[in-house]
């Protein structure tokens, strides 16, 4: 009996660094169908759509469409629940909420979003949003991350502005992407796969191995995208995998599970 | 002998009330005057200069000079020493900066100082500041105040954008304002006045009084302003005098100190 019954696949990081597939990645996404084995992509991204991202892994040559993308706007989405809704995002995120026919507005919503909106966290924009969360909306992250690396430096992203929120308002925002629990627990009831019996791939200690064990999953580290050794060795957590690259996800599966 | 030897006077809410001079508050300045009593201004204004909120005070009729008037960009100004600045303000702040000779830059610097700037909270701006910071600046917040009442409703003040460089950089900024300690003890100084020879005058329960007590002041809260019974009911602070208004600081001086 399989021990490991489905797999989550971190993209950023994994399946492709900076603006290349990694090598054997599509091998290993081709190997997990020939097996059987389902597999879902969990992506931390706030600024793209499903289809945007399966689009944008298509371009890597990976055989992967939009259903099998999970980002943070589809656990946002599920936990709004179809309440009015309050958008402070860029790109086209905008419309995974529109396709789910979340009621998008600018004011009066019961639910304000926040993603890394960019040039979009203008003050006007920021008292807009923090005028609604004092009239009661509740305050929905995407993501609490501090900064990224951009091209030409580390830019800001969602965390700051979500904190600036919470100090004006007193209230403490809901982070819906990883490494929350309900994030990985959404994936894999797409799946019908338990906890205990997924393994989670992923290139940061932080949002991918420890928001997973959390979870109650299996995970594996892989040595591409933002991994360090440093980062690993000062880490209060411990994959149960340590690979070089998800090329060599099979045989680690092989080896141990199969 | 005199148990009181100065006086700070809050300006906002004790010299005047929305766009009006308080009853009474000229004649109490005139009286300090006329009794020898030395006094300076207080205000935790982010946005206007000394000379600024000098001639507003002259504006409602009030014989006060800018160097009377000690504001947070004062505290700044003390606190880096001459350092490299960026400005994260705006209004005529400026001039305050200018005037004390502070190099003020655009990039490298050694301190970003944050107050109420408005519109200038654009996300170009802040992720200046958060690189600055990250390079190795400190973090001084004028105030760090979460919102004011603005005309058409509540604006986010200084303390959100203060507390997303916070988070996004891992520092702790110095909060130069009122309640500081550094703050009051920067105009007692100029008067030469011990604080426990000082009173303080203000309708902020918090940073008023809780701040001057803490300085190791004497404390007077007037009813005009932002005061409210319940605040003060509830805080964890409690004024040595109450007063209906600043009108009637002569009397409560005369009948308890002099």
């Amino acid at each position: 009996m399989k021990e490991i019954r489905g797999v989550l696949l971190d993209i950023d990081g994994v399946l492709y660094v900076g603006r290349k597939a990694v090598e054997g990645g599509r091998e290993t996404v081709a190997w997990l169908r020939d097996n059987g084995i389902p597999f879902r992509c969990v992506s931390n991204t706030t600024s793209r759509s499903r289809q945007s991202i399966a689009e944008k892994l298509q371009g890597y040559g990976y055989d992967i469409d939009a259903g099998l993308v999970f980002n943070p706007p589809l656990a946002a989405i599920h936990h709004i629940a179809g309440k009015k809704t309050f958008l402070l995002t860029r790109g086209n995120v905008r419309d995974d909420f529109e396709e789910a026919g979340i009621p998008l507005v600018e004011d009066g919503a019961d639910v304000v979003v926040v993603g890394d909106a960019g040039d979009g966290f203008s003050y006007a924009a920021m008292n807009r949003a923090f005028r609604m969360v004092l009239d009661g909306a509740g305050i929905v992250a995407l993501e609490k991350d501090r900064y990224w690396m951009g091209d030409d430096g580390l830019m800001l992203s969602a965390g700051p502005f979500v904190t600036a929120l919470e100090y004006a308002t007193g209230k403490t925002a809901t982070v819906v992407g990883k490494p929350s629990t309900a994030f990985f627990s959404l994936a894999l009831a797409d799946m019908g796969v338990p906890p205990e019996q997924a393994l989670m791939v992923g290139d940061d200690i932080r949002t991918d191995i420890g928001g997973a064990q959390a979870a109650g999953m299996k995970t594996a580290l892989v040595m591409t995208g933002k991994f360090r050794k440093d980062t690993l060795d000062t880490s209060p957590y411990s994959p149960d995998h340590l690979i070089t690259s998800v090329a060599d996800l099979p045989a680690a599966l092989r080896a141990t599970y199969i």
